[in-house]
Formats: structure tokens, sequence, C-alpha cells
């Protein structure tokens, strides 16, 4: 006789390797199948539960599963949702309690950042509140490597790899024109409060490139930075600017927020850090310049992912099944590291309470002492991460995804309106 | 005893395979010692030789010019720069001669797109209008593939597969989040003229991702495109675009140049048409929406070359310096496809005068009848093209580029003024 059928989702934006993540949950649940039924993909995140729209990953073939392990993005689709305080409002609680009882889910696997981890926290407590017995697990997710306790999170390693290179690349493109065209390239990346995505730029800096950072954990100083950049320039006729989209000034507003410009609609413009950046070095430097904003290429560009990233995601994703084998409610595996170099870690375990809504910035002492570069215990952080290469197939040139054929089982119970 | 000295130099925007070129050249004069001297490189293209600043190659371990195989960008470092009309003014030209006869040069190699080519051409009349022996060759080079004549240009391949990639890849992602967030993501690449780089982005529609095609060619109609949108929303839940930061108005004006927004110093908007659209389809459509541009990124991720690409730019570098030994003045070799499937071509030959100054757009029967989309033509023409990869080697993550000693020889002549 086989137990519990497993319910599993992804949550909040997605990254290059939470899929692998997926395949760690799926592949170890298939291995348990005389203690672990089915495991049912929650459609779109939690609303899969709520709406009772589920997955059964058992129509997906052992190859596409592992096919995850390459695929980026979130292949169950994913969700922006914040469950209601049960405190306040039981209503989505108990719609789940319906879902899961009609499906026979003894066991959530919620894959996300700081806001999901709420998510699985309070389903998490179903047990204790509402006297429904459920094992909850957190798989750690995020590009902006902000969740607590972890050393670092799935996601963010690949999203290094690729800001590093990309800095690294487009400044030697810049390195070349400068004589005669382009002297500022300014790249802008994630991270709204935390600075670790523009850290990893700072690794082109061991190829003799000058990176100019601007951190959300540093106050934007516009004078400051101009001189900082029109030094690079003097020096190396050339500067590049790696920009955190979470950048402010002094009094807390974003700088891309800066003058509210409205277009023709009337409507604030769109344009982000480093538009803004752009004019301003434009318009007080003089120096021809370029811009790019990375976006969500950065976090999907799977056909760059880091070899550690996707270790670590698979292996989280195994973790969280076997914690939840035995009887682990309301934690989250976590990678601990034990030394940077030779890189080594454990896979370790918090407790969901002591994550949910928690953020973690950059340590003082990963900043440079200008508040523009990135110091060598930063270095020796960001390194084992970005570490390895291991790249998908490819045909016709290009990267072989895997879709999911995303069989819905037939629903049991009312519609319910989210 | 040995022939006349060489001069190579890179010109115009860099590339992520036109140091594999720079590698063809290089390797093939030095192995043909007893009629090619010394290989010396501009410093920053043309400008090098009217200011005497010349790269003794020699300096050069072979396996550093065998790295420029795999590293973006310059290594000689380029210039935007255009000789004056020897028409009007023959100054330049007396100074060519004067650095050329001072070290002995007699073979001009220059590697770049059509503004470049139009030096190269200038550079080869020389032997007829001024009496200077000299036999010049062009190296084709652009991202834009808009030279005449050649099936393609080196550079291209790999920006169209770093295109075609990216918008596979951050269309997973859209797709993952349309649910609740993301429902069109917007991306911007190079190609002011011709949309060749655009159309790259086509190729993810092979992978069921609706894809909506900005061209320089096809005059920009905002409620078409906002149709075009609307539909593919209804449909699949996301849209992704890509725009050519050419893309026009029916009179002509860029996109990214509506409205001329000012800032708060009162100068113009540096926002491109990404941001610009954007601002449309948010405004119009009030879809939850990204935006990235991919600026220099595209043409120097080396890290996602086309293996067709690097292997073509390397042999019309070899190609172009066999020409000049057969005394072939004012020439370019080109790429001249035979056949789509098998990808099969051989090197032909172009006169320079037919190659300056021409740009060639995308033939109509590669753009899709609505305007927005690739053809089945476009589709054979572009696969062979980014096929293949030829990944550098990696270190600690990042990827491992050579660095050039570029040892200028010394002077011989006063200064020149530029």
């Amino acid at each position: 006789m086989s137990g519990k059928n497993a319910f599993y989702a992804q949550s909040g934006g997605v990254t290059a390797v939470i899929n692998a993540s997926a395949c760690g949950v799926i592949e170890t649940a298939r291995q348990h199948k005389d203690r672990i039924g089915t495991v049912y993909a929650g459609r779109n995140g939690i609303l899969g539960a709520l709406a009772e729209e589920l997955v059964d990953t058992n129509f997906e073939s052992a190859s596409d599963i592992a096919g995850l392990k390459y695929t980026p993005a979130g292949a169950f689709g994913s969700c922006r949702f914040k469950l209601t305080d049960p405190q306040k409002d039981k209503t989505q609680f108990e719609r789940l309690i319906e879902v899961f009882k009609a499906h026979d889910i003894g066991y959530f696997f919620y894959n996300g950042g700081g806001d999901s981890a709420d998510t699985c926290f309070k389903v998490s407590q179903l047990s204790q509140v509402m006297g429904y017995p459920i094992t909850a697990v957190h798989v750690p997710k995020t590009v902006d490597n902000d969740l607590p306790i972890t050393d670092n999170c799935p996601g963010f390693g690949s999203v290094a790899k690729y800001i590093a290179t990309s800095t690294l690349e487009a400044s030697l493109d810049v390195r070349s024109m400068c004589k005669t065209s382009t002297r500022v390239f300014i790249l802008e990346v994630m991270g709204r409060h935390a600075g670790w995505i523009a850290a990893a730029g700072g690794l082109a800096a061991d190829y003799d490139i000058p990176v100019v950072i601007l951190f959300p954990e540093v106050p934007f100083d516009e004078n400051k930075f101009l001189a900082r950049i029109e030094d690079n320039v003097k020096k190396f006729g050339y500067c590049s600017v790696v920009v955190s989209e979470g950048c402010r000034y002094p009094n807390g507003k974003f700088i891309s927020e800066q003058g509210a410009r409205k277009d023709a609609f009337g409507h604030v413009s769109l344009g982000g850090a480093a538009v803004i950046l752009a004019e301003i070095v434009r318009a007080q430097l003089k120096h021809p310049l370029h811009w790019a904003v990375a976006d969500y290429m950065q976090r999907s560009a799977r056909h760059l992912a880091s070899a550690t990233d996707v270790k670590q995601a698979y292996e989280l994703g195994c973790a969280a099944v076997n914690l939840a084998l035995e009887g682990r409610n309301s934690v989250m595996p976590t990678i601990d590291r034990i030394s940077n170099d030779p890189y080594q870690y454990k896979i370790g375990i918090a407790d969901l309470k002591d994550v949910a809504n928690v953020e973690k910035m950059m340590p003082k002492n990963f900043i440079a002492d200008d508040g523009y570069g990135i110091t060598e215990a930063c270095r020796q952080y960001l390194r084992p991460l970005i570490s390895g290469e291991d790249y998908p197939q490819f045909h016709n040139g290009l990267p072989v995804y895997v879709n999911m054929q995303n069989k819905l089982i037939a629903k049991k119970l009312p519609d319910f309106k989210i």
C-alpha cells in the first residue's frame, strides 16, 4: 500500500534551476512509492491547490522529469500570491484542506523565496491550527539570494554566473571601443532590496576590468559616483557600471523613480535605474555610453547555469522529500558551507518560522569601503557558487528544453472563487 | 628573405568572433614567413596606422593567438573613424603611405563592416591613385549581417544564437509567471537599419512561443501591433516581443525618439525602443510587463557563440591572407552558401567596390505576410548560422579570455594630428 500523495508547487519569480529542484522532489518521491503515492504539481503554484488544478506528474516520463534539470523557468507554472492571514480569514485554508482531503494529500512541498516560505509556513500549521495532518517542507529558491540561514539560495549562483560573465564580456567590448566611441557601459541587474546579484558583477574586476557597483545597501551619492567613473575613464579609458534595480537615494527613493517622468499619455515612465543613470552620466560627464537591462534574461539563462547551483537545487529537492519522510514538518533544507576552497558544504535544516518573511542583506564586510566594489571575502563567497558549467543539449542551434504534459486530474470539488 | 610586412586592424562595432578572424590572419601569415614579414596590428583600427601605433604581434605567443578564437571583442582595439575623401583631401592617405613605407608594409587587412569596407577600398586604391604598392583585403565582420554579396557576416551567427536562445529562455520565464504576473515581455535588440538580429528571435517560435517581431523594414503600426499582442495573450496567456532598435514609424522616425521626453536636466531621454513600447503596451493594454535591452551583451557573448560563426570568422581571416598572397587587391572573401540542409558553403570573392557602403536588408520573403514574424525560408537561412556550440574554457566560474600584450613598436615618424 502506498502512502499519502504529495503536492509540489513553484512560487514567486522563477529561475534557471527551480525545475532542477522539481526534478529532485519528483525523482526522490518516485523512489519511495511505498510511502508517497502520486506527486501532484500545482498549476501555477498555490493557486493550483486552491483551484484544484493538479497536474498528475505520473504522466511525465522519467526522461522528461530528468530533463527538468536542464530546463529553466517554472515547468508547472508559478504565481505571486500571498495567502490570507488565517487568524483573520480561514476560507483559503479550509479550501486547501478540502482539496488535500479530496486527493489524499499528506505532503506539501513549496518551492520559493521569502514570501513563499510564509505560504509554506502557514500550510505547515494546518495540523496544529485546523487539525489536518500534513507535512510541509519548503524548498528554497530565489535569485535574490536573500533567504536567511542557508548559505545561498538555488537560482542565485546561475544569475551570478550570468551577470559576472556578461559584465566581463560587455566590458571587453567597451574596452575595444573606448578610443573613439563608448566609454561608459551601464548594466542594470535584479535585486530590489539586497545587492547580491550586483555584487557578482564585481567578479569581472578579477580580469582588470574597472567596474563600479551600485548596491541597494549603499545610498546613492551622485557626485561621488560620477567622480568614481571619471577616475576610471582617466585611468582605463572606460568604465563599467553594474547597478542594482533597487539602488536608492539617501531618502529611500529608488533612483529609477527619479523625476517620475510622464509620457505622452500621462503615464509614469517605465525607465529603470540604467536609463536614469545613463541620463545623469551623459548630462554631467558627456561620455558616449551604452546601457543594458538584463531583466528576465539573467534569471532564465539556463544555457550558462552554474553547475554548483544546478547540483544544489537538485539536492535540496531530494532533501525536502527525505525530510518529509522523516516526518519533519515546517522546515526547509539549507546549504551549510563548510569551507570556501576547496568548496565543501552539507545539507542542513532550518525551521520555517525563522525563514518566512526574513531578508538577508549583504554583510557589511562584503562591500568595499568606498561602497562601489566587493571585498575578497565576498569573492571567496561567490566564486564556488558560480563554478562549473552544466550545459543543456542543443538542437539546430537552440537549447533543448522539456515541456511537461501538465495533465490535470479530474476535479472532485465545486469551483472556488480565489 | 621575408616579404613585406602586413597591417591588420579591427574596425567598427566589435563582435564575439572578430578575434577569431584576427587569429586566422595572424596564424596564416605566420605560416608564410617567407612571403609575409611581421603582422602589425593597428592600435584601435585605422587610427593605429595614422598615429603609427603598431602592435608587434610577434610578441604574442602561439597559444595566445590561438586563444583569440575564444575571446570576444577587439583584442587590438577598434575605432569608428571614416577616412576623408581622397579626391578632396589626401593628407590622411599621404600619412598612411608614410607609415607603410617606414615599416615596409605591403599588405593591408581590414576587419569590419560596410563603413570599414569603404576605408579598405580607399586604401586599396593607393597603388593606382598615389603610386604606393599595397595589397588590401577586407575581412568581413558585422553583427548587423548587412554586407552585400556574402551569404552572412561573421559576428551575426553568434548574436543570432544569443538572441534566439535568450528569447526562448525569457519566454519560458514569462509563460511561468503569466497567471498572476508578467504577461508581456519586450526584448530590444540591435539592428539600426536591417532586421536580421530581430529575425533571430523568431526562431523561438519553433518551440511554440508566441513572438511578435518588430523589424526596421516594417513601418510600426501601433494599433495592429497592440491587437497582435492581445491575440497572443488571449491564446497563450502571454506574449514576447523582439524589437529592433531601428523600428520606425511610417514617417521614418525611430520609435525610440517618440515624444523626445526630457529629463530634469532638460536632456532628451535616452530611453530606447523597448522603453517606449513598454509605455505604449502598459497604457493601452494594462498588462503587467517586463522589458530587457540586450545591448553590448548580445554581441560580446562569446560564451554562447555559434560554432559555425567562429569557424567562418576564422576561415575568412585565413582566406584574406591567401588572397593577398595571390596578389588579389581590393577584394573581400565571402561565404557562398551551397545548401541549407546539410549546410554547405564555400569561400568566394567579392570586389570591394561592390561592398563598400552597400547595405543588405532582409529580403521580403523572409518576413511573414503580417510583418510580425519570419518565414520558413528565413528559418532555413538562419538555422545553420546559429548551429553548433564552441564554448570557451572556464576558470573559477568565469570564461578564460586572452589579453594581448599589445607591445607597440618604436615610432619612426613625427606625430600626426588626426
